[in-house]
């Protein structure tokens, strides 16, 4: 980990720091701090859960009433602070009024997030005791402690940073992530929190951050359930002098976050619960990106295809069954499936193939899956897992 | 079993059979075989999968150029005789058509049924070989032999049976199924054949079963996986006498066949793939029905839930997480949630409950769990079940 911090593009005028302060009973880091340089710009996507955790009604609330400017982010980790109420919310204001003070910043700037158990009234006194030891360890070397503070079921910290040249300045992208269980489509997913040097306004992070989040944390699975808490937010602090004025200035930052969320979203899923192994999904030739990821969405949400991918069974029937079930009118007879770079299925039908390499091909800790559907030209690409005794057994027993 | 069947109704006017030809490896019985009377009426209801079997194309047709008169089913299990393309479904045709003619009667009157892996090809020569003695093998009895050939994962024999008087009349209704994974809600469920001797038309046939597949198979999920070959049959000799001429019969007719197909849903259900607890879902005070069903389903298909419930843990917050997921623009704050007659959640927060009870509660085979949502009065029932290690296990290898 401290290999890969030393690597990292650390993006100027952010401080991470992070401390335990009891809410995991391991004794683990469970609380994080980012402080951000003033005039720093911020956007965020939340959960379309329609059940939200008070830390995204209240993250949702501070975005509006600060227009988008943020100087400090408090997340903790091992409690979701969901279906907590009234009693919530006070929570997490009491929370923010307290570091908004320490910092001698507005409030309404400060952002807060959590995760972790569904149901259990968020400790705050626990929290608000360690805010000033939070304060004091903040440096912008800190991001390592703060990635593992925000980890849940997570077996590894995720981490991914990426920096171009916009003219003579450099810009740097630098992202982290936390999620291993509860991850579906149709949204932002997680925790992820996205930090930057370049300049731009808070409408125009929000454009770039909504096209990314579909291009990449929309398109993965782990489980089909969806976060209350799910919460992708980016903030730039302006502080390499670059700003997205110009059309190509913006593209390339569009492409640097693209990548940092690419392969966040691929550290996720290679984290899943109990994943094996990680199944990449290309839907092709459908009528439009929407048809394909709505079928790529039935594949990886099927029990029965996920526990074949866990046995690494080239069972193709219950593709071609997930696929005829997603509510999408398809001709089956024109259906053609691949396994890795071997055909399995043309036109609906078996068609001959080598099970054993099939299943080889399975085996490897990735797999390429394509499925044509012959109705158009547009395809989709998707990230899904494998379903195993393991993931059971991680959630069976979970808050008991 | 021979004791159900020595107390089961069994209707006039019906003979079966079953012999093993050879498609299970392990020698069971795979091949059965329904003897109907002259003028017995059918219909049926089938997998709204678009992916479809052959024989469900060719039972679909047989029942429509027939008019709904059938003489008598034909059933495999090992093989789906689905994703073959013409060949399967020539296959189902030499199979009519040769039994038709050991039997004598029109090849449109003999309906077709297949079960077991997709996409292999069906080894016809094998079942032709052994019509000759499904044929002489048929009896009244002989459904204990039928309901152990059709069974794929099953680990027993599903039979329900009712029967009732309509004046002088003894009307009997007797059900038989199979299925254990690949059951998902919104369409009739795996295989069910129906037995009856009332006399009554295909429509007023089609009518009855409509509603009670409604009412029963579609009110039940295991794994949310749909099958590719789906299909309730129901079938009226008229031996007893009694016609579905008046309300009141048509009433009790109703009722009966429901029973049947009550008893036989909780059947599969109870024998779901490494199921271990069956949780009775009830969801209230919803606008609808079909938003009752909607919640039920989400929360019946969610991996989370279903682990928590392998491990009989009182995490209801993933239950709250599921029911906001479900596309229904609900709000959260007035659901409440029952663990048997324990509230564990009043208005969207967790409330003071005793959670050994309700660990306790969840640890029976058996448990119910309401979700009230102050939306309206209407309400559904649902029948699901939990996920566990087993279910991964016996899937994992089904097909290598």
């Amino acid at each position: 980990m401290k290999e890969v911090v030393r690597s990292a593009h650390l993006p100027r005028g952010f401080k991470f720091s992070a401390v335990s302060c009891g809410i995991k009973a391991s004794g683990r880091l469970d609380l994080g701090l980012v402080e951000a340089t003033p005039g720093t710009t911020a956007t965020a996507v939340f959960t379309r859960n329609r059940v939200v955790a008070a830390p995204v009604e209240a993250g949702r609330a501070a975005l509006v009433s600060s227009r988008g400017r943020l100087r400090a982010v408090v997340v903790n980790s091992g409690n979701a602070n969901c279906a907590t109420g009234k009693p919530g919310l006070r929570a997490c204001q009491r929370i923010s009024r307290e570091l908004a003070g320490l910092l001698h910043v507005p409030q309404e700037q400060v952002f807060p997030s959590s995760t972790g158990i569904i149901g259990v009234r968020l400790p705050v006194e626990k929290i608000l005791a360690k805010l000033p030891a939070l304060k004091d360890a903040a440096e912008p070397a800190g991001i390592a402690a703060f990635a593992q503070a925000i980890m849940t079921t997570d077996t590894r910290p995720k981490l991914a940073s990426a920096c171009f040249h916009a003219g003579k300045h450099e810009v740097r992208v630098l992202g982290v992530a936390k999620g291993s269980g509860m991850i579906h489509p149709q949204m932002a997913t997680m925790l992820v929190y996205l930090f930057t040097d370049a300049a731009g306004t808070p409408s125009q992070l929000k454009q770039i951050l909504r096209r990314v989040c579909d291009a990449t944390f929309n398109c993965i699975s782990v489980d089909g359930d969806t976060s209350t808490n799910d919460t992708v937010l980016l903030m730039a602090s302006g502080q390499s002098g670059a700003r997205l004025t110009d059309a190509h200035t913006t593209d390339k930052f569009e492409n640097s976050v693209c990548d940092v969320c690419q392969d966040l979203s691929q550290q996720i899923v290679c984290d899943g619960e109990g994943v094996q192994h990680v199944i990449h999904l290309h839907v092709t030739h459908a009528k439009t990106r929407e048809e394909a990821l709505r079928i790529a969405r039935a594949i990886a949400n099927s029990c029965l295809v996920k526990t074949a991918w866990a046995g690494a069974d080239p069972n193709w029937g219950r593709i071609l069954a997930a696929v005829g079930s997603s509510g999408i009118p398809l001709d089956p007879n024109r259906i053609s499936i691949w396994i890795a770079d071997q055909m399995v299925c043309r036109g609906g039908v078996s068609c001959d193939f080598d099970e054993e390499k099939a299943h080889q091909a399975l085996s490897e800790p990735r797999c390429k899956l394509q499925i044509a559907l012959q109705r158009g030209t547009a395809s989709a690409q998707f990230l899904a897992t494998d379903l195993t005794a393991d993931y059971v057994r991680i959630n069976a027993d979970y808050s008991t």
